[in-house]
């Protein structure tokens, strides 16, 4: 079932309370693929410039991500610069330098267009939409947004969620997308909007999953040493999805591993700056670490 | 396994986005009492002025809740005011007269002195540790704090931890505590000053408990309705200890089923002014709602 992700490519200048990494590897659709392409082929769509090396593109090599779709136009690479607060639970963007991800019209191949599972990353939602229409009949789309386009482009953002089935975005996104401060209202309000899923990441304190079923709700590893968050959201949409494209099912069991696979994911990947540590993974480390979840999350009846 | 509770009980002027209540039960005696009389027999240790009346009373009659230990004193009893943020999240005190709270000296009634279980609530250490030296050989002391003793009296708190096996803080609480801002390290720095178990409330994100044994994370419900935070750690603790008590064990099974409970009594409390919620709460619906803690977080292994 292999899984088709349209997002950014980028190179990352990040400083934490850790250290500091000059132009490392980063990009929604770099964590994403890495991440879901433990579990499921992925084809990536994104765009870089001439300035993006080989390198970079070490990190899918040996990897099942078909690379076709990622564009490499004249100019440079994105370029995001941040700073994260002591507690890592802030941000300040430094600089963002879009360049040839300005002028990013996502085209896909003729090869990705069946595929079963699509990835909407944080990007325009009318490029969302146009993703969408060159591909005729994907069983699944998630999504993923951000303020910019939800305050920015609201209508078009609303015409996307209408071909969404599951919405990925943080709490503070939900509540501005919904108007709604309470999460349980705010998520019902989203749901009318289309996606008959809605996954909440709350970073630090975990996850929450509104479904037709009611709710779930997966806490984040409490982790001795966070390293880097970026990317996290990203790894955890990564792990998210790969793990539903492998079992081929959307039902509430399948939907509620999903998450917990997506969120031992994301536990590695703020171990390390960019997809440093993802590169490193191995399946025996991630089904140890989801027997983790299981570990903390479990409680004897009355 | 009777619980011995010292603690304030007060009169709460409380404003939410919900409404207004003037003047109504609270004090974190009072909410713990009442929680943990659902499963054990609690002895109240605390102050009223003769404001106190008989309406107020009313809330511990018909429970296993021994009020020999309320003392009532001349001059107005400990009146807070507050008013929460938009998102329940935070609030501002409007005002806190201590009135008779301010000269309280807990005074242990005789035949409380064989008390299984002390709860310390959130009182000045020194006369936290006058309540121990009070209760000869209790087989389980939890304790609660907050920010103006840890910054207050930090020598006297030290020496109070030393006789306590469980804390219960919040994450800032506990980041403060320890001069820690990663939790897993403020939880390592907290247990090498005494208590062996830490439970860490967050709100609306749940709650995560060191132990020996490792971690535990549980949720809060996301709630449709949050009417009054208020005395919702109070409520938790006396569920936590109240189970506690009623199992009379402080294995790693029992300590999660009571988190699992704390956080049940905290889900009803947040859905009424006061008390108002605890004092119409009943047995089967505690036991339900223990269940859909269940639900919303059980997943299958891999």
């Amino acid at each position: 079932m292999a899984i088709l992700v349209v997002g950014s490519v980028a190179y990352d200048t990040v400083e934490t309370p850790s250290g500091r990494a000059e132009r490392v590897l980063g990009g929604s659709a770099s964590f994403f693929a890495v991440a879901a392409s433990f579990f499921s082929p992925v084809n990536l769509v994104g765009v870089v410039g001439q300035d993006f090396g080989d390198e970079q593109l070490a990190a899918f090599r040996g990897r099942p991500v078909d690379l076709e779709g990622l564009e490499r136009m004249e100019g440079k690479t994105f370029h995001w610069q941040g700073r994260y607060s002591r507690d890592l639970n802030s941000r300040d963007t430094v600089c963002t330098d879009l360049n040839v991800f300005e002028f990013f019209q996502p085209k896909i191949p003729a090869r990705y267009r069946d595929s079963d599972v699509v990835f909407l990353g944080n990007i325009d939602p009318v490029l969302q939409r146009r993703v969408l229409d060159q591909v005729p009949k994907p069983r699944l789309v998630a999504c993923d947004t951000m303020n910019f386009w939800i305050h920015g482009k609201p209508e078009e953002l609303r015409k996307t969620l209408e071909r969404v089935q599951i919405l990925l975005v943080n709490d503070q996104e939900a509540r501005e997308l919904s108007g709604e401060w309470n999460l349980v209202k705010a998520a019902a309000a989203i749901r009318a909007m289309g996606p008959r899923t809605l996954v909440v990441k709350k970073g630090e304190h975990g996850v929450l999953m509104f479904t037709d079923e009611g709710f779930f709700a997966a806490p984040a590893l409490p982790l001795e040493m966070v390293f880097d968050p970026t990317g996290a959201g990203d790894t955890f949409a990564g792990g998210f999805v790969g793990y539903l494209a492998r079992t081929g099912r959307e039902d509430d069991v399948a939907l509620r591993q999903a998450v917990i696979m997506g969120s031992t994911m994301a536990s590695f990947c703020v171990e390390a700056f960019s997809l440093d540590r993802l590169l490193t993974l191995t399946r025996p480390e991630i089904d140890a670490r989801y027997r983790v979840f299981e570990k903390v999350t479990r409680f004897d009846g009355l």
